[in-house]
């Protein structure tokens, strides 16, 4: 995206700045979409591969990357990956946000009122920092998202922002 | 906020060089605040409007916008607006952090431990991302501003960030 | 970091196109870390003071801070700094996510699951906004980080990214 030049630079970025769009220059955004259609209702898919993939894509050095599920009833979470954890997570969301048959919502014809719920609790996005060019995680962190919902075709957006 | 020109665009940029603050040439940074005095003690308010608004204000076609409560007794959240829900998610918040008389903080006088509660539920605040000079979202995802103790003044913060 | 001359400055910006790195002409990205290591199993600690004390030496005037727990056994919240307050959140953090022993996560030899549903309880991670040099916050907030597995060496990122 950068040409490595001297004075072609330079005029470069003259010519944007009279363009008034020398965005480029100083700041770098990168944008990718992931797309799940889960085989089960529920399921835990670890997205960090796809989160440092971005990264790769972005060439970025510092900065923040927004992972953000663009659906109301999926979540993502950073913790650990253990399938065991996991699976306790799932118990323990459905002990507090349990299937009810009496929500309102179901009124509509919808079914996932507890779905909307789960994603609540576990918010539906992370910001992840990027450091030298490396995602700024500690030794067990992972990028998780949670489909509350699923058997149809869900997004999420992961946004890079930096330089 | 920028000049269509060439050449005076290229003076401005040097201008703004030589005093050490061209800020406005590759990031743009747009706040407002809203106020809330609801009539409710909960009350859930769709605030997406109002996001859009700053987005347009800002001229930002890609970053980043956070939506920020500036109370400890309110939230931010990012979901559906669907009247059964909402009526939903406050039975559930007030299952899970219901009010209590012998809450510790109600020493100090206060009587607002639930609305404490609440909040940390819910989080306080969401990124929302922009992408091609629009909020980038899935097709039901609207920012809500979830008021816990409310009848008294209360602020937003909106903060664009990006070019 | 910044030089307040004027032609020197013009030079600056130039000789920094022709290199294709004139990052701190427009952003600034500061980043430091926090190490605690608490007494207890769970405590919680105020680190506003600290996260000044990064804006301070970032000397940004617009952004955001993010406050990021660098481990699955942590949170990261904004609320009130009152004690009843929080001895009240430990009681009902402890009540939604209790020690069991039973928890699938404790057949690797942990016994931490509890941990790991609080930090999700309340998330691991804030977005502070930062307007005109300051902290942009509510005449209650500050910035909380809470151990919920302690009696070990954990960091805590904050990354500031503005200008």
């Amino acid at each position: 995206m950068r040409s490595s030049g001297g004075s072609s630079s330079m005029m470069r970025i003259l010519f944007a700045v009279s363009d008034m769009a020398p965005y480029d220059i100083a700041m770098r955004f990168y944008t990718e979409y992931l797309t799940f259609k889960t085989t089960q209702l529920r399921e835990y898919i670890n997205i960090t591969p796809q989160v440092e993939e971005v990264l790769r894509k972005s060439q970025m050095q510092e900065g923040m990357i927004l992972v953000s599920a663009m659906h109301i009833t999926a979540g993502v979470w950073v913790n650990d990956a253990e399938d065991g954890l996991i699976a306790g997570i799932d118990e323990w969301l459905d002990k507090l946000a349990p299937f009810r048959r009496e929500y309102r919502h179901h009124r509509t014809g919808e079914t996932n009122g507890d779905a909307h719920l789960k994603s609540l609790l576990v918010h539906h996005e992370v910001i992840v920092p990027v450091t030298k060019g490396k995602l700024d995680f500690g030794p067990w962190q992972q990028v998780y998202y949670a489909e509350f919902d699923g058997r149809r075709s869900k997004r999420v957006i992961i946004k890079a922002m930096g330089e």
